[in-house]
């Protein structure tokens, strides 16, 4: 019997069906820019929060009553069955998964990697039923005790030894799913107290461990992308990959820019202070994006709330700035998003996948019809305009400062300032979500 | 008759002391690590909070009643006088200004730039007869209308080459005032909303202007530091300067880094999630630091609050990785502190920057006696004492994933954590704050 | 001829109109829940922000440039000709204003007042020829220097005194103007440092003048409603009026609690940590719902931003609270937000107006919508259903402690959770939005 | 053999010892304002966080590594021998803690009633044999997935009875051992989403739990004081007692304000957007002071980070307040602080308790001095000294808003602003700190 049971697999309903268990907005087949809207967004779910997370927070523990907690493989092959059996009611062409979420926890390193294969074994053969594809895959350098003070920035070179050959083994199997990116959170590379760290050093190390896994990449011939996520602060005080900026002047002091891409999320753009279409436009803008882990951050709680997406407005501008920049490649929309911890029931995690993707599909639309409009686009370039003239690329390319001062005396340069309009930019945008 | 009569110079009396017009800590003749304290430090006050700010907030105006606001050129150097007096009954070395605190606003740029050059005759004039010297000046791009969006980011190229002139006249001012550095803030340099903007283009034109700065620096032979202030935003939504990392990744970027550094400001690295003290081990940790612009930023509050410091743990903090990277070169310490805007009288701003200067050297002296100590340097340098060892050297430069894989599999490396300590570091740290 | 030269009333075009001055969701005389629209809604067009407001922010001065800025009561009435003229544009049924922002500021407490008295008489002149209500009247109490250290709060009685005076003015004003509601915002009603103030004794005062306020309403015969406006902080480091549940509680403290009421800002909650619906909630369970000034904060920024609403989705949950508990009574939605200073033009104004509204009628179209459903309704009564039962009552208003535990000892009782369903709520809520 | 064997009882030795384990500045028996500074601090340590938690975050699970972990009754009482081993090493005069952190978890509620009584028998057994006293004693109503959606909030009236019963064996064993304050953190009371939410109904209920509590308190003659603990969120997104001023206006709301008093934390506080200071005065000023959480929350994260006080200027304003007030009557300073995860020795736990005490001493010993001094009361009085004339009086107990708009015109009142003097009484302060 299926943890889904009586749950069958959802339809496209259209946006009057009051079916719950239905998409209302998200029809895989749907036509838009020439592409469908299954290749557009790339859905992957990930196995972590949907399987793994037990719904404990800080102050409580576990609320969830999932049948393959508490045990070794079999258990392990009971959530693949779960796991696998969700992916195919919802009809998702990825997933995504760490080591720590499908595989039980060895004493060894060693028996970490034989369990990591035994269930690779398993996901290849359900992959091969026709089950989804690997969006990406990464590996838990952040849950266990020996990484608390981080992984590739640890003071005991001996961490940094485990977490490299871990994440070896996560690339590895990676590949052998057909993996189409390989994600690096750093999520303990960072530091509690500036006053045990040595910062230098620790920014070293991690470029280090890059290097370590591009080089290894490029052996073993696998061809999708590096992407790191970045994340400013939670668990620790401070992270190194804080922001989209951040992690760009790191590849470029390491001389990693040309291998590495982003994945972005956006309870971590609001965590460090920005909207995700900041972040995804900056990361256009410096050539680094690379995919996106769709979720949305509480404004109020000052810690990542991960929940499933909800507000199409917002949603929308995102995916404008994905599609400005030509849309995913080999990035894709994975749900990094859990249930509240009140959510017990197997229909709530259904449920909340199926509206994420509704709003997603919402979101999509509108930013698809901005961008086949083009208003946006039109007053964009129009306002910059004046940039193309002789003197201003002049200025941009030959002038010295001598040269720019004469102009502004001899012409008496004297600019009166233009409206931004913005308010009517923003009324332009809600024609459309 | 001064602006400040009857206040006569400060002059330091020591702890036990009781009249509030006296430096209690601050000795400028003390001598630390081989130096005296006021060469340590480096102070400076800023003109614009202490005489241009009239007191108002965003929901009220003008409190100050100055008696050189609302004029001209005669007023401006009444100003000059209250300035100058001020900096001597302060003993303070150095000051710093932008050039619309000093002079009279006009209606085109060449009226800036004549007044401008009339009152650098005056500044000149006074340092002759003693008064201190310039620590740096900068351009205020960010006040008048024609820089609301933005000036060397400026959608119109007119706007630019007003801004760029505006800068050379300043950088040619603190040349001719033995400026030790210049400094840009980018405070319009940004965004209020990404719907009108073209990220890629503003952060170019930004680089532009910055080069130009630095081949006109050359050409004129100006010796001083180029100094980029960040901050994340306020006035805009977004500052294209956020952070020490973020301006790192910029200056990699356009290949500026070899020639500009930072002035980092403990209110705004508030403002992006940071300590102070981040910043500032970041900068060094970079190679990158330069200068600090010393206030406080009120923890509940979400704007720039600009108060003078008043906490001598958290300053200790800062000059403990000013001093671990060798102290100031051209930096120093500016007040770029306000008084709140209830304090009306002369008294309030003498007493202010007494207040500040005692805590920085409060918080100064016990960095130098850590320093001296050397106690969290040891503890640090044994924290990561295992990367001198053969294999993590090896691992560090030579080998490969694989070998790494081997290794751990062969030794069975399996480590266990080590405590971190933090509580009893932070325990060090107050035997000596 | 008219600031607004050549814009004609803005009119129901419908959501497929790509006319930028038109109304696409807007309809006045769409019947909603047995009401129309417009009486539903009450917009009000605030006079401070659009027509007193010059551009400035914390670092630059007036972007704007009205031809009333910089005048007496010529000016004035100039203002009030172009004000009239938008409210007849935009169609708004209300408008809002503070003293200052009408009248031209005099140099004592009989020129305020008598300036006051001059613009009602305009106002009463353009409102008998049809112009709209008056939705509230307030005193402006923040602004002038006189208040910098609060106003009913003031360590000076002689400031309390003219701030009362100042008061009964305006509400004068209000009642003679057929003001529906009398606002009062403690700008300044709070502290910049405990230092220096007596908490207690402010508290006292700040009371003090609302009974003094509540007792003149009654013997003038003014009808409309008393309305308390909170705000956590900005410009103060702290302000009295906190947050609902503080007013509440102030309120309750000093009697008052049947008297006065609370205006509720977007804005304000978002700075109390709070979301806007909750603020709504809370005050429509406490009995203190009054009237909202409608705007969004930007959440990225830690200060007012002010900005006109945008956020569908966002609205649509205020307005479910505000029906839900039977709509506005005097109350209204009042535009307490300012244009972003760059822009710059009369279209912007008017725009930014329009689109405002649009978004407030998508939000309250789905708020009626998700009422007449009854879904959310139907499930919260559900989810505490068990609440009804005979056990629970009597532990409810008879039980001790003792008691209770007895029955839980003899009964075993041993609650399992029950799923809260969030995810599936949300869901139902998108149907509508 | 002691958990902390080799550690012996931690001495006074005074500021200039170097030995990590010793008092610096804490001398229990130095007397200050007439009482020994250990009656005034009354120092305790929370069981909860030094003995029960196992140093997991939301990304990361158990770092330490007790003895006691994973136990029945026999791992209880190792805790125990351990933790008043402790105790006995700080020479603390009191500790606090919850139920579950004391016994084992049973599966009904008799189990956990009787696992209860048997570590109180222990625990009566030390405390008799010199052990410290017992500050507080409470219940935790959040961590078993019970109370998931609250405990007097939960939908469900038996999670309510379930709850209720708990506080009762909880204040009965708090009883029993003498203790001086019973406490209630309602850390589930709350909602994770206002759409499955009555918050009417839950306000009730909570106040009803609370009636309950003071009846029963009064029944069986505990003379303890009942304790509220405010926190805005985390881990609910809204949490009812949400700070002082929530908490006060709940209390008046259901007539509870003379029974229950406050127990304050500072990180608590920070979250709610206020500084420590400003909570305890408001506090005070309201009659509901008790009792103190003494920690710190890290002012860059957005959670509640319990570390131990680390600040001797912030901390020594708290004292103040609490002096001011008269310091304490039942409550104390309780450390309510962890260590950071990666603390893992038992030198780091005894060493962060006496570093917590210094940093306490310290403030404390300022506070006391400035109070002594006078001279910041001196001139908070002197600033409202004008509420004492004869019109400032009968403005405040006799006139109407008429009779003071006639003064203000005949006397042609118009106020000056007098300098609030912030940074001159910041300067004054730091004489101290």
């Amino acid at each position: 019997m299926s943890y889904f049971d009586g749950i069958a697999p959802i339809a496209f309903e259209g946006p009057d069906s009051d079916n719950p268990l239905a998409f209302h907005h998200y029809d895989p087949d749907e036509v838009l820019l020439g592409k469908r809207m299954e290749e557009h967004l790339r859905f992957a779910v990930a196995y972590w929060h949907s399987f793994a997370w037990e719904g404990g927070d800080p102050f409580g523990g576990r609320t969830f009553d999932r049948p393959w907690f508490d045990g070794g493989m079999d258990a392990a092959r009971t959530k693949a069955d779960a796991a696998f059996d969700m992916f195919r009611i919802l009809g998702v062409p990825y997933f995504c998964f760490h080591d720590a979420d499908i595989r039980p926890d060895g004493a060894t390193f060693a028996e970490n990697s034989d369990n990591l294969k035994a269930i690779v074994d398993v996901f290849e053969q359900k992959m091969a039923q026709g089950g989804p594809k690997l969006l990406w895959g990464t590996a838990n350098l952040f849950s266990h005790r020996r990484y608390m003070s981080g992984a590739a920035t640890n003071p005991d070179p001996d961490v940094f030894a485990f977490g490299a050959a871990t994440v070896k083994t996560c690339l590895d199997a990676t590949h052998r799913l057909g993996g189409e990116n390989y994600v690096l959170w750093g999520g303990r590379e960072g530091y509690e107290t500036l006053l045990n760290t040595d910062l230098k050093s620790e920014l070293d190390h991690l470029a280090r461990l890059l290097h370590l896994v591009v080089d290894y990449k490029h052996r073993i011939g696998f061809k999708g992308t590096i992407l790191i996520e970045p994340k400013p602060q939670e668990p620790t005080k401070h992270q190194y990959d804080y922001d989209v900026a951040t992690v760009y002047g790191f590849l470029k002091t390491y001389g990693l820019e040309g291998e590495v891409k982003l994945n972005l999320e956006q309870g971590h753009a609001i965590l460090a202070g920005h909207s995700f279409e900041h972040e995804i436009a900056l990361a256009q803008a410096l050539g680094v994006f690379g995919s996106i882990d769709m979720n949305r951050n509480d404004y109020q709680s000052g810690w990542d709330t991960d929940q499933f997406p909800n507000n199409v407005p917002e949603v929308a501008l995102a995916y404008y700035e994905i599609l400005k920049g030509g849309g995913f490649a080999t990035g894709g929309t994975n749900f990094d998003a859990k249930l509240r911890r009140q959510s017990l029931d197997p229909q709530d995690l259904i449920a909340a996948h199926v509206g994420g993707m509704d709003i997603c599909a919402r979101g999509f639309k509108a930013a698809a019809a901005m961008l086949e409009d083009g208003g946006l686009e039109a007053a964009r370039v129009d306002r910059y305009a004046g940039w193309n003239g002789a003197d201003a690329q002049h200025m941009l390319y030959d002038a010295t400062l001598e040269d720019i001062e004469s102009r502004v005396l001899n012409d008496g340069i004297n600019p009166e300032p233009v409206s931004g309009r913005q308010e009517q930019l923003e009324n332009w945008v809600n024609r459309f979500v």
